[in-house]
């Protein structure tokens, strides 16, 4: 009894450690969405070279995390609602390195829209990124406290994301048609808004991940389901 | 030991239906790519629609992969080469279906250019669907074979994709700048040859997969390790 009463605690502790390696790449990710759409809405070039420097860390601990997954499905029989932490691990991590990606995009954006001049208030990539990094914040911390409820939200949100995003490339289409010196700063913030857009399909997946984790059910393509 | 061989052909068994349905979704997946390239190229109408009748299909095999996969980690000790295959399975699954999102995106824009004049030969969009197309067929061949040079070649081709993106990115700026009437048309030839470039991202992501599944070597993000 005393070897496996030892076996489990180990076991936990290495699970523990799964979730400690992700809160690591989710703080850090949550961190360069908000730096990428901080270095768009306030100029912010400090902010987008941060985004940069971070994203090898992001790279690193994405294979690290699969690393850690695979030995721990590899090395002990993981059954129920360990196995589908552990599985649920491995596609967050996949979607958190995505993001990652997609904010450096942002960034990359943003240092390109530092030169060129204001062509309209930012007013709906600031609102847009607000949802979306709530989005973010709130899958994120499902996750962390196993919330159904709080990983719900998120789907919630995501038709909210849409409409902006479809609204604020309607607007962008007509500010190119309406002069043609407009055309690369409203490319960069079609590509900044498309972005933010996958960002938050990104933390859907994500709450999506949760609800199966917490419930054991499969959510995706049911919008019954997500009630 | 009767029971101990039937055990182990009963699992290789369970192993061969996981790789069977991901050859289902595979071939779904690879004929919606090439349907949404032939409504874009061809003004293909009908094949914009089966693309659209497809998507059903590929979301359901997405959740019966992910489920089979489970229940397999869950009711057998998996390990070493069979342990990759399964992880392999969902990682590749997951890919698979954004491929297939993708092709809808295609599609819709592709249905869009009907209604609109034709502004420019679309040689680029054919060159790099053409290559894309090439990519998505080796890296599922590779994973289908086990093929490592297979998946090798893939991934010597991805830079190729992203340099025909960038060039014809610029073109259609210049396009839009010049004549404003331009705009509706190169945005959607924008999005198209952005989602194709997105397709060959998951076809390079398929194929690290393989390679992790045959040489046991992680590629990601890691230049040196993929010659």
């Amino acid at each position: 009894m005393q070897t496996g009463a030892k076996f489990v605690r180990h076991f936990e502790q290495e699970l523990e450690q799964l979730k400690g390696k992700l809160l690591e790449m989710s703080a850090l990710v949550e961190a360069s969405v908000q730096r990428s759409v901080a270095a768009v809405t306030q100029k912010d070039r400090s902010a987008a070279e941060q985004v940069f420097r971070d994203e090898a860390r992001i790279n690193e601990l994405e294979m690290e995390i699969d690393e850690f997954a695979i030995t721990l499905l590899a090395t002990q029989q993981v059954v129920a609602a360990d196995l589908r932490l552990v599985v649920a691990a491995l596609k967050i991590n996949t979607d958190l390195e995505r993001m990652g990606d997609l904010s450096v995009h942002i960034a990359q954006r943003a240092i390109s829209l530092l030169s060129e001049p204001v062509i309209k208030p930012m007013v709906d990539v600031r609102h847009m990124s607000s949802l979306v990094e709530s989005m973010v914040r709130k899958s994120l911390d499902a996750f962390v406290t196993n919330d159904a409820e709080m990983a719900r939200s998120v789907l919630s949100s995501d038709n909210a994301v849409d409409s902006l995003r479809t609204a604020s490339y309607h607007e962008l289409v007509s500010f190119m048609e309406k002069d043609p010196h407009n055309i690369p700063q409203a490319l960069d913030l079609i590509g900044i808004t498309k972005s933010l857009e996958r960002i938050a399909d990104h933390s859907t997946n994500i709450a999506e991940d949760v609800l199966f984790l917490v419930k054991g059910i499969d959510v995706r393509h049911h919008a019954e389901a997500r009630q």
